[in-house]
């Protein structure tokens, strides 16, 4: 069944009020996939009222990225949401958003400068503000979302427990093509070349875990084979790093459970991808 | 009847989501006197389950400020409390405020860098984070303020508004003492001669507003009346200013409904106090 669609914060902040079942919540950028259909499908599973958040955020984007050219799909989107019976789809224009006068920002300090944020300074500012306020607007028990954005997530789950937010996040396996490119609505920037070039993320990622079955652990020499092999696929690395998991802090020597994590661009477009060592 | 007392964050978090009935919330710094009082019982009207905080904020001192030896009298707090009904009073210890890892902050932009912003650049920044934090953990549909702390509560009204936060802001009336001064903690810290120079806020603020009857509606005169005066009462002016109530920004004329806020030191005691011109 087609989901009902707001527009309206006040109207989504009354509806969400009155659900009195638990309230799973996917925000989403739309431009939907199969990345983000895992995540409804499993807010279904887990949860009573599934509300989707469809909204391209423009304070998460640098004034030199791709917010003007970021895809949309408004209309397969629903399609595909009312496919999976889901309740209410939250779609507000920025005015509702960030209307005139607007001045509140939520900061999350040092593991949102790392990583991504070294080169996107100001990202997670506006990730973090942008989902607090949704969290508030649909008054999210459980909110699914997909360790595609591992930093994200990490950044996330500070905010909630420094604030002592009542949303839980439920971290959700990152989904790839057949060939192993994780999914992601950035793919559909990339000529037929990028897009074969665009492996190069997933096989460094695949080569550095068979390196660690073969008992390399050295963190460096890792990120050399890894930096190394991409850029034999034209990618231009903007980091890899490998982490503890929890804390995000480089780590010298890999070992099962820690996380690689790799941005590449291919290309003008930026991509991101990451495994974990098992 | 004694107030519950609760002390754990997880704890107020449990008891307070499984509270069904409206919830009012006083956040206070303890110390209690007849202006908390009053905001306690206006609670006590207009919500079913009250919640009293007791938490000595160190995030909105600046470390020349008077943290150390801020007054407490937690026993004389608690005792008052069970006089007025409270049902539970959260009183927690820094570390289950701000763990160990501690990152977030929220901040409210521009209207939280003038006034009283000006001379305490990141006490808002404190305010504002560990009242979004307080409201979470309270789970509170209505918080109850003095508009002593005019300007907090405007800062505030704004982070609610722009991250659509359920909570809302009941605003209550400034309460003096006898002879005007406004009430407040740090009154404690007035020798008697200085607490006869502090009654030159009030003073000055009913100056300006038997000016305007008078017809004197220029803020730039009034403002120099005012400092003029305050300064013969060995008070040292950290401001005085006429604003919009709303925008706080300043106007060069007088009308009714706009807002006089001074801050004096007095001694090395910092006090301020408001009106609203009628």
């Amino acid at each position: 069944m087609k989901p009902i669609i707001i527009k309206s914060v006040s109207e989504m902040i009354e509806v969400s009020r009155n659900i009195k079942t638990s309230i799973g919540f996917v925000p989403t950028m739309g431009f939907l996939h199969e990345g983000h259909l895992s995540l409804v499908k499993k807010a279904k599973q887990e949860t009573e009222t599934v509300i989707v958040s469809i909204y391209v955020n423009p304070s998460q984007f640098a004034p030199n990225e791709d917010l003007d050219k970021y895809p949309r799909s408004f209309e397969r989107d629903i399609q595909l949401l009312a496919e999976l019976d889901v309740d209410y789809v939250f779609f507000p224009e920025n005015q509702e958003m960030y209307p005139e006068g607007y001045k509140t920002w939520i900061t999350v300090e040092k593991i949102s400068r790392i990583l991504c944020g070294r080169s996107r300074p100001t990202h997670f500012r506006g990730v973090v503000t942008i989902v607090a306020k949704l969290m508030n607007t649909v008054n999210a028990d459980y909110m699914f979302m997909g360790e595609k954005d591992f930093q994200q997530i990490v950044v996330l789950e500070q905010m909630i427990k420094d604030l002592n937010f009542k949303t839980r996040i439920v971290r959700c396996p990152l989904i790839r093509e057949k060939d192993g490119l994780a999914m992601s609505s950035r793919n559909k920037y990339l000529s037929s070349q990028q897009r074969n070039d665009a492996l190069c993320l997933y096989k460094s990622l695949l080569m550095a875990q068979e390196k660690f079955n073969e008992g390399f652990t050295g963190s460096a020499e890792t990120i050399d084979w890894m930096n190394e092999f991409i850029e034999s696929y034209n990618g231009v690395v903007d980091y890899t790093e490998i982490v503890d998991p929890n804390s995000l802090q480089t780590i010298s020597n890999l070992h099962k459970g820690c996380r690689i994590l790799v941005a590449v661009k291919i290309g003008k477009t930026r991509l991101i991808d990451n495994i974990e060592i098992v």
